[in-house]
């Protein structure tokens, strides 16, 4: 399968901040979500695609890898690269700082596919999806 | 109509706090959310009975008042009052320091209900809810 | 006082939403800090020169009116005006759908310079805010 | 060292669902923040402690396990044990609905002590964090 790598930029808003002046870890989800459904559109296979072809991609598993804390304003890209699609969706993130490309944060999500109407788990991939990566060009 | 209020308590967390380290004003949303919800399974009329009914009953409209930030793990009590039923549901809230009862922060909200289906404004209550309301006993 | 107005522009992501599959009502909170972090970078005033100043600006009361839910990946327009200045900060928010035009929300929110030191409410300006607003141009 | 085991209740509320009529999978951070400061809490070593000492304890790492969604109004139980201390603080997560005891999610986190003025890593813990681990009964 080709690998897929796209880049998505967000800023840290004040509201995304602790007590300590930095991003609260738990916001750091958010970001990875923004990422991902960047990238999945510019795939051209959305959530509303997924959901016209009965099915969801429900996060099984992720691992976080907090490596320097952000902070306000501070614009970040995040990396993100489909890795594996079947018999599960693997992505994997690097958050950057936009600037200087210092790394801040790594992740990896695991999604499996589910048929929304019998909850049933489905293994591979769908032709359409699969179909959109073939035709992805960068 | 007669008056219905209930008090819900909830603890200030970590991931409440904004940088000033208190609650992010945002937050209180949150706690009001809670305590109506916490209203509505005392009067025995829940978001799954008003499903049942066809009905929503999204926000149109809050104030809020920010008398005195709260800090981490403070114990709050919101105090929320049915105000009105008809022709929207009205609410008042009143968050003060559980031990000291030292108002913090107060709030009104309305809510117009709407038949899920149609979309559609409904300017009474429906029979189920107005009845619970005569029902309910402190 | 001259008025100032900005727009500020951000897209609802899946995380900001709510079982009705539109933006959950507290999520409003958030579109509205970063529209006024975003005016007061414009306008050259942040919360870090704030800070140097000693002063905060913790908000007071805010006043929400949602017209028409918001929807995934809708591109949103937060026109922020700037209204009053002293004795309080009184800014005025209007959610649009950035296409159409179309009103789906405003706001408006009052906010109080406080000595972070002291904690003392300041019914003015500083020098440094006025001076900067007398200065911005559109 | 001894390994304690607390316990830890919530309720899902209406702002944890996402589109799906389930937690979003990034509140449960929300939870194990929550669940992690009341076990803090019981062993008599806080935050406040903590800062007293001019510590921090960031998150370093997280793996998360998405088991069994849960839903509005289900309540939860978070066990949370305390793993390792030296040279990092290990804590799992164990959510089970609290009524069935089924398992929904489970996870690890690890946090590393740091001087919060000098920002210098320390892989032991403070001597008054080891007590009040030797000194705690369930």
């Amino acid at each position: 399968m080709k690998k897929i790598e796209t880049n998505y930029k967000t800023t840290v808003e004040f509201y995304d901040l602790d007590p300590m002046n930095v991003v609260w870890h738990g916001n750091y989800i958010r970001y990875l979500e923004a990422a991902r459904c960047d990238m999945l559109e510019k795939i051209g296979y959305t959530y509303e695609d997924m959901r016209k072809e009965n099915n969801a991609y429900p996060v099984a598993k992720m691992e976080l890898k907090f490596i320097k804390s952000a902070t306000f304003k501070q614009r970040l890209n995040v990396k993100t690269t489909l890795q594996e699609l079947e018999p599960a969706l693997i992505i994997k993130y690097e958050i950057t700082d936009e600037e200087t490309g210092k790394k801040l944060f790594q992740a990896q999500s695991m999604q499996i596919r589910v048929n929304i109407e019998t909850g049933e788990t489905i293994y591979n991939a769908s032709e359409s999806f699969l179909k959109k990566i073939e035709e992805y060009k960068e």
